[in-house]
């Protein structure tokens, strides 16, 4: 079992994490973050002990003070938090009858949760744009105020999600601040108002909400960087049996240039997302009638797939792996023996139950979860020596777990999934050596697939919680030593990950960056003592003695249907040519030429390359249009001239032509692209 | 669903089934079948009007009369028979108070049930073939004679299953006849005596049995073809609930040779029994923890798993299918959509269902037992037109099917099995074409793994039963004279199978001969006018309307795991070098040409070849042995005059030996074996 294949981690745009080093100042007599840090326009709150405070909040003497910069992850929850308030005002603005719920700062932007009658329209969401906009020229000032909770139940007596708020704060504060985001602080109660007019006479508070801060000094400082996004239903504290609220997102940046950055990455992530170029390509599809989760491989999707078997195959027997082969049920027995069960059981289908004559159940199978039990098996169907180590097993293991709906995404998220599979059983004194050269085997893979740009994660065992990990410390702390010397000196980035590891042993998992910066988490080299143990693997030592072998468990793709998602979107379907489910398509600029392409599609295909001719009715351009959309790379194209000339002309997926190429140049040039991997 | 790879057909050893003609002779005045056929020895019986009789009976005048020889199926059974009733007498001999069965005969032998104190011991067997053939050598005539209830009665008083079996013949005869094998006919009773000194004054009825007969006119003739072949405990008449007998089984044959090359058949079969060579070869193994007939391959059996894969996979590519992948589960309602639930249901593994709340099941997913669902949903992904057919899909679609245990055998009959499925989308006028194409292809790819000596079977519906067959009248005949059309055309032998088709049309099937004269149901090409209909898949045709398309089944191996172990069988695991598992291994001679022969080795590695190097601490004979006991095709084999003339030896399996091969040569003709699949 590799659990890289059951992608554990988000796949989301992250931002350029800004992590200047930040200097600190200890205050000795009060003062503001504002006195402190009025000259550096980029410092939107300060962290006074490790707390946020706003700039305009008095400091006591003695404190640790470090500004925070609005490009840093906590100033930008600061600039979208802000922006929450600035829409609850617009909404209340345009529509005085909408009550409040919670409105905090999410991943790339916030949401506001809204009692309304009626759910808002793209009208609506215009109109608010243009409000929050005003309340931004505005300059409006945050000024945080202290509250007890009769002044704020009083202050609030209109808005019964915020009363609500106050009564949980003084019972169940935790429930109350994981319902509320950051709405309500374990400590005092404070109200936040945007005032119009700070310090003159004409000062008048405008709006204000319960809400623990700290924010911005003033709205202008919000800019030019927010936009409203989208709304949806959402049950008041994620309850269903509560009242059904209506939630505005909106997104929030520091400059427009930074907004517009955002959106082109969205557009772009959209442009690629392979659940769409899936259909638009003809490559694969998911049906309700067979299920959440299992994709159909149509004709073009089962070259990819093809492809991907034959290479990553090929490349285990060079690499000393058997392929070998096992069934998709077992009795489940076995999965009680590695200890994946009773404990996976949530992550497994239900059993195959088969009944006696009283309707008893006699006997369960189980759609296997993972594949080391079964290879574990074929480990010891008969005796082994230490001659015969490392013997290294691999196979396409189809599995099935039972991911939640919620959870279950295009082909990067399945309940069915094929993992290139393997586990090499090896001597303690081979561990060091095959964790090297399984990690060194898995970067060379993707690396042939396109992907260069690689950090690892360390997954240790949660040493608070030694229980939900079997073996001694010392197994651990050995294993551990090995993964995180062979990783540190691969040179790559090394992020731990505490508590991150499978039960049986600690993980090194293989993080790589796509074409537009997005961050996949790919195979894994995980260490096992336990197995072994549990299923009493043992081989012949030198000395005759029975020994017991490491396992260590590898997925190089990870699971085809993963693999392919991802690289769908690095390559927005414009595969290189080699992956390519048709690689040449041959256009004649009128039916004359029919034949001419004919021959040299015939040629292609005796050089094994896939090759097709568009011998339609259609219209030359509409046939240049159907293979632009099909992302052929290479279209070549045949005229009076070309024919003349023993010629073609090659058309690639950018538009640009070249015209007048030899056939048999033309075909060279493919049958190298092909070979050698390379992107056209 | 190509239901091919759900193997029906037996594997057994064929007899050389005689089927001259046989003269038939209309009697005018009563005679017996002694007066007319008197002058030839291998006529034991004579069918009048149909019905077999013994020589000596009667026969009425008018009756149509054919003699039937010892040489065909209704002669050897007559021989067999009658060998049973010597076996029971010779138990009542040897052991008085056993009590009679049943005693039928059976392929290649008979069996008779007795009631006895102890299970026969090998003793015991070979104390009852001594006493058989003082029977046989004594000529004991069988005598027939016919009883009332009565009679029958009085004269088996001391055989109670004998008397069981007369009071089914008042009542529920047609489970008599099927509980007592030939035992009791639906019309007169008849007791079969054996006589010494027929005719003459010392004439005794030395043994009797209540018997249906006909039986040969006297034991001499049964011969020395007859031998006991072990005894085993069997439930009177095959019911638990009844008396646990003790059943000996024998086989007979005309005569001594044929017994004798019968043994040697059997001998044979034992010896390429794959689930031997199995274990020896390490080619696979089957788990009681995984479950019955679950195979696990282990690194050689995935060697030839993956050979047969790439073979086949490259052969349905450049036949015009296309490689797709469909999940191994679904909600099981596309199997009610398709017809096969309920029907199938037996055959199907139990549902995994998922339950809700309240325990009630929400949702039940099948392990799928055929492909053609799945395919069926990629055909009605998305619209199809006329222009793109015939559309081609196949998969490696490893299905699930619940064999009752004692049908599961070894790789032949399997529960989980790896079809090499595909399904032809034609339009009506293209079905001929694409059957032809179909059966040729099949035939061809037989051909590359050895296999070239073919019959067809055309299995049509019963139309005693239509409604077990869905499907118009016409539809049936249409398609049916598609199938026989294109069989007839192929000039291989056509069979007929009438019943044998699938529900929902048609079938061929190819029954090949493998190296020992076994015959092998190998795939089939299924007509399917039912399922497209089911699934209301359709095409545009040229003048715009909506057309439905015929669906055509068929799997070439079957399925993998069959189609393995019929190789490794017809093959006696000496497996041509394309398919061993490890095509040279190369032996030194000492020592000394290690290194010699790692570089012969690694130039063979370079140009594809599966080689090794026996560089153990074993002597060099051992590493002959083992070589041997592998089967592997090529041994190279170095000492001091090879390595001195830049040679290797060259040792076959068969013992063989060819000295001093220049490398290059070798190496050329060990490329030239795989590339050419020749056997050596």
């Amino acid at each position: 079992m590799s659990d890289v294949a059951s992608p554990l981690t988000s796949q989301d745009l992250t931002p350029g994490d800004v992590t200047e080093t930040q200097a600190t100042t200890t205050t000795t007599v009060p003062t503001t973050g504002a006195d402190l840090y009025g000259d550096r326009k980029d410092i939107v709150v300060v962290r006074v002990d490790g707390v946020l405070w706003d700039l305009h909040r008095e400091i006591p003497s003695g404190a640790v003070v470090e500004p925070v910069s609005i490009h840093e992850p906590d100033g930008l929850d600061v600039l979208r938090h802000s922006a929450a308030h600035v829409l609850a005002q617009a909404v209340q603005q345009v529509n005085p009858d909408a009550r409040l719920g919670i409105g905090p700062p999410v991943k790339d932007g916030f949401y506001y949760d809204f009692d309304v009658a009626q759910p808002f329209t793209p009208e609506d969401l215009k109109a608010l744009d243009k409000a929050m906009s005003r309340i931004i020229r505005e300059g409006q000032a945050f000024r945080r105020r202290v509250v007890t909770e009769e002044q704020a139940r009083e202050e609030l007596a209109n808005e019964p999600y915020k009363l609500e708020l106050i009564g949980l704060k003084g019972g169940n504060v935790e429930d109350a601040a994981e319902g509320a985001g950051v709405e309500v602080g374990a400590g005092e109660l404070t109200i936040y108002e945007n005032v119009r007019g700070l310090g003159r006479e004409s000062e008048t508070v405008v709006w204000q909400d319960l809400c623990r801060g700290p924010h911005l000094p003033n709205t202008k400082l919000i800019g030019q960087g927010v936009k409203i996004l989208r709304s949806a239903a959402a049950y008041w504290r994620g309850n269903q049996d509560n009242a059904m609220l209506q939630r505005v997102y909106g997104t929030a940046w520091p400059s427009k240039d930074e907004l517009k950055a955002y959106e082109e990455r969205i557009a772009e992530a959209e442009r690629r997302d392979h659940r769409k170029l899936g259909v638009e390509m003809d490559l694969f599809s998911f049906r309700e009638e067979v299920g959440s989760g299992l994709p159909l491989f149509h004709p073009k999707g089962g070259v990819i797939k093809r492809v991907m078997e034959d290479y990553v195959r090929r490349r285990h027997i060079e690499e000393g792996f058997s392929y070998v082969g096992t069934p998709h049920i077992s009795k489940e027995d076995i999965f009680y023996t590695s200890g994946h069960l009773p404990y996976y059981a949530d992550t497994m289908f239900p059993p195959l139950q088969f009944q006696d004559e009283e309707g008893e159940v006699a006997q369960q199978y189980r759609l296997k979860a993972m594949n080391c039990p079964m290879h574990n098996l074929i480990f010891s169907s008969r005796g082994r020596s230490y001659r015969e180590l490392p013997i290294r097993l691999f196979e396409f293991g189809t599995v099935y777990r039972y991911e939640k709906g919620g959870v279950v995404q295009g082909l990067t998220r399945v309940r069915g999934l094929t993992q290139d599979d393997s586990h090499s059983y090896v001597t303690p004194e081979q561990a060091p050596g095959e964790v090297k050269h399984l990690l060194d085997f898995m970067l060379s893979v993707l690396k042939d697939f396109g992907l260069d740009d690689f950090y690892l994660e360390l997954s240790t065992r949660d040493d608070k919680k030694k229980d939900k990990f079997v073996g001694s410390d010392e197994d651990w702390e050995k294993a551990t030593a090995i993964l995180e010397k062979v990783a540190t000196e691969s040179g790559l980035d090394l992020v731990a990950d505490p508590g991150g590891a499978a039960f049986y042993g600690p993980k090194i998992s293989v993080q790589a960056q796509d074409a537009i910066g997005r961050t996949w988490q790919m195979g894994t080299v995980q260490y096992d003592f336990n197995q072994p143990e549990r299923f009493g693997l043992e081989y012949t030592g030198p000395d005759g003695t029975k020994q017991r072998p490491v396992m260590i468990h590898s997925a190089k793709f990870g699971s085809i249907e993963r693999f392919m998602g991802v690289l769908i979107e690095h390559y927005a379907g414009q595969f290189p040519a080699w992956l390519a489910p048709v690689q040449v398509l041959a256009v004649p600029v009128a039916e004359a030429f029919d034949d001419y392409l004919k021959d040299v599609v015939a040629q292609l295909t005796a050089r094994g390359i896939r090759a097709e001719a568009d011998l339609s009715d259609d219209r030359f351009a509409k046939k240049i249009r159907n293979a632009s959309k099909t992302k052929v790379p290479f279209t070549l194209i045949a005229g009076g001239e070309d024919a003349e000339a023993g010629a073609v002309s090659f058309r690639f997926r950018d538009g640009t032509q070249e015209n007048g190429v030899p056939v048999a140049e033309a075909i060279e040039r493919i049958v190298r692209a092909v070979e050698d991997r390379t992107q056209v």
